[in-house]
């Protein structure tokens, strides 16, 4: 299942990255039980069983009962793949440690809070595909600068600037690597857009950022 | 740094599952976001970085400030390792999937709260020991039955019956089952006491349940 995957040893995404989310989000983050916004990265796993490629089917998820779940949604971010192990970097010496960039799709149920560890939604068989490929780092100079686009069966559905980030590229990696110890071959999926986009069984997703590439997946259950 | 580990692809961990601690809890769940009880496992990862084995130092954990924390903790559980690939298995077949069972002991930043992914507590470079062996399953008649002790320095601090847990392990194994496809050799740290132990550098801390073994290890910083 994990064979040919160009994620091999982890792969780290970063939720609520997207400041225009945090914006809309203030509200319900100043009630309980936080009353404030978050104050560092909220970060989630998504494991072995999650690895996907680039041009896979996606399988449409089942509810505990067995049934079809109602409803998917996907968002895509940059990911960015470890060179060199790295343990409490600055930020200034953090992008370094990058030896490429790539895409990663991470498909998933709706979302229903941004509370507890949403390992249901968030943890589907092979709803993590990463790919197409691994740009080497030296290609690309600003990975802020960047801008991920997200189509469904050709239209386009979500554009996020990078720039829009809460946190960009180079302060994330020194913040994680203060939490653990990233080993090469580990990614970290940045950031996405505060709205996924909702799919329905037997569509075409792309997500792609100009210089990185073109990940393509199908919905499954058609 | 994750070669001769015991666990060698996923270790999953079941939270929240001491029926006392959900008691005690009860009045702080029915607030602000959820307003209920959790209805399903609350589950979180101990990835790659964590993966630790019987006999080894356990670091004391950094701040972001690079100065050590003021306090960790420590809780043990039963460690549930999977034999054959398992995807939506019922409760009554979840033990014929598990080919052994071993102890996991889970080293933290001590909790604040019981929302939003705690990957910084919970993540910290080999805070996860697993051993100091897997004890074939059919040594092991009921793993409902088994008592979790947990002692520092010598002296018990924690003893925790598992039939005190909200779920038992083959009902656990089904809802996770049902949540991802799980492979050979994955683990399931099932439930841990509601308390954890406060830990000081220094210590020794022997994780023991009859019949499966003594995981011992010591905190660094000292």
């Amino acid at each position: 299942m994990t064979a040919n995957t160009l994620v091999n040893s982890k792969l780290v995404c970063v939720a609520l990255n997207d400041k225009a989310q945090l914006a809309a989000l203030e509200g319900a983050f100043n009630e309980a039980p936080y009353k404030k916004p978050p104050t560092q990265p909220v970060l989630y796993y998504k494991p072995r069983n999650t690895w996907s490629v680039n041009g896979a089917e996606i399988e449409w998820a089942k509810d505990f009962d067995g049934v079809d779940v109602p409803a998917m949604a996907v968002g895509a971010s940059l990911g960015v793949v470890i060179g060199k192990e790295i343990c409490r970097v600055s930020a200034e010496d953090a992008l370094d440690y990058v030896v490429g960039y790539t895409l990663v799709s991470d498909f998933s149920l709706p979302e229903e809070s941004y509370y507890r560890p949403d390992i249901k939604g968030k943890c589907l068989d092979g709803s993590a595909p990463v790919g197409p490929t691994i740009v080497p780092a030296d290609q690309i100079s600003n990975p802020d600068a960047l801008r991920v686009t997200l189509s469904v069966n050709g239209h386009l559905r979500s554009n996020f600037e990078l720039s829009g980030m809460q946190r960009g590229v180079a302060e994330l990696i020194s913040i994680i690597s203060h939490i653990m110890t990233l080993q090469p071959g580990e990614m970290i999926a940045v950031g996405f857009a505060g709205d996924r986009v909702a799919v329905a069984k037997g569509d075409r997703v792309d997500a792609q950022i100009e210089g990185v590439g073109t990940l393509t997946n199908t919905l499954g259950g058609a």
